[in-house]
């Protein structure tokens, strides 16, 4: 527990870093409302755990992390982007416990506010302190990763209205959904820090598997966490149809969760589904598999020469799936 | 005419290699329903203009042209990007007499589909064949437009909602909503050909202002030319309630157009608001300030060689206040 007090604190101090290095660059920008739209969840909280990876990546390689705090706001920026489009997408009013964008300044507001944080995410990763050839490859893993994103939240969305979806198609569109951009987090703290081909691609690794490790747990918290403490409706993903892991495996268990993909269910109602999951072990099962990928994801870390920021990516890893939000 | 029509051939030669580039970049990619929206207005038309202005800029200045279909390719999905987000945002279910992405995809849809093409931009940027600081410096010109893409369909929207716009006003948004990514595309020629900084800052300024003329030449368009030809519906601007240095002008000379905004005017009424404004003076009006803006457009190119790419640049600009759609 000492150790996890100690993570937070550490990682609250690189996270201040990065939302002050955010907050100046988009400050006093006009149309100021366009911008204050855009920085709207950026201030409803957020761990900043991407760029918080990008930095002690760079730490952890020798690397001066003064160097990556643009790169590490280039990606908070392109994560906030993918939250405010999502909302919108998945009809998500709830937000960190704010009003998500789109239910403030309408649909057409929130698909700007997204697309300036996504065009101004490219322009400050242009800003890295680095030889350009380093810069451009930079460019090339957060566009990739860009691609990724979209693609797995596509097929995200394609599941909700399919009869079937297999462990395999939920872990690949996990995989390109939200590992990607942990995946690009990791490496590019590594090639900013100066690090060899070798190291970056074990850093990318890392971030893969922490970040599939990550998203899993994710949907147990959705099931697990009271509402005050997780800023949203709890088994909002039950009501909404998702196939995340734990319903997936439910499915293959041969339970019928009654009210899957019932907008309008009632409190008691999803907290007898959720009990039906808890009950038929489902739910163990995904926390047993977040729990593998975040060991596998610390083993990539061997490559790494002991230090107190290698100890804070491994300490990173593991809090992927102590957190309780 | 016959200048025109060679000019309408050498485009169509440089738009059929962007078009192939692109077509041939996002082919056999998954899910491909994703791609098949995010591809379906490259297939619905469009002329290619700004990426034609990219290569004809570097051919103006001595650059091999080969050198720069990938960075148009990036331009041309820059500006499909915001043509599939705009019709969200704009409720225009019609663009090039084909229906709108999200009409066919939903919204959900249409917006993955436009960040997409958006991420696969920058992606393509970064394999321009040049060396990394100037492809680097291509990253942030592109990414610096997208920004005020951004702000101007923000104050575009925001305009609807005013009493009152000045013509200073309608000509900042223009320029960044529209001129922007006119002039990033001359630049990126200009760069990636290898030419020196000052000619460079003349070819930006040549598509910053040719970028004007060609928004308000745009507005006159969707009053003049017949639906068959448009693609979309006549005075579609009106019903809307768009803004325009049109109407800006008919409400400076106390004219009242009274189904402005008016969403669901008839046919007779739309036939008659523009005459109207033919007979008030402010279509005319309009259409002399394209030609101004033009004019000073082709200025700017005075500091190149005389070339037969030079003259495509200059009839470049004229088509842009000629064409009819």
């Amino acid at each position: 527990m000492t150790r996890e007090l100690d993570l937070i604190e550490e990682l609250r101090i690189r996270a201040d870093t990065v939302t002050s290095f955010i907050d100046q660059y988009l400050q006093e920008k006009e149309p100021s409302e366009l911008y204050t739209a855009a920085k709207h969840l950026l201030h409803a909280g957020g761990k900043r755990l991407r760029p918080c990876m990008t930095i002690l990546s760079c730490e952890a390689v020798g690397g001066n992390p003064e160097i990556v705090i643009p790169a590490g706001a280039a990606i908070e920026l392109v994560h906030n982007f993918t939250l405010i489009h999502d909302d919108i997408m998945d009809r998500d009013d709830l937000r960190r416990g704010y009003p998500a964008v789109h239910t403030i300044w309408g649909n057409a507001g929130a698909i700007l506010a997204g697309d300036t944080l996504y065009a101004k995410s490219f322009e400050l990763i242009t800003q890295a302190h680095a030889p350009p050839a380093q810069t451009n490859e930079c460019v090339r893993i957060i566009a990739e990763a860009c691609v990724e994103i979209c693609e797995g939240q596509w097929e995200d969305i394609e599941f909700e209205n399919r009869d079937h979806v297999s462990e395999d198609e939920y872990l690949m569109m996990v995989e390109k959904k939200t590992s990607a951009l942990y995946a690009a987090s990791a490496k590019i703290g590594g090639i900013l820090g100066g690090a060899e081909r070798r190291v970056v691609d074990a850093l990318g690794e890392y971030g893969r598997l922490v970040g599939i490790g990550f998203q899993i747990y994710d949907d147990v918290i959705d099931l697990r966490t009271p509402e005050d403490l997780l800023g949203k409706n709890r088994g909002s993903d039950i009501v909404k149809g998702k196939k995340t892991l734990i319903i997936t495996r439910a499915h293959e268990l041969g339970e019928d969760i009654k009210i899957f993909g019932k907008k309008n269910a009632s409190s008691e109602e999803i907290d007898q589904a959720i009990h039906q999951l808890e009950e038929c072990g489902s739910i163990d099962y995904a926390e047993t598999k977040a729990i593998k990928y975040i060991q596998k994801g610390k083993k990539m870390l061997k490559i790494l020469p002991n230090t107190p920021s290698k100890q804070l990516l491994l300490d990173l890893a593991d809090y992927m799936i102590t957190r309780r939000y």
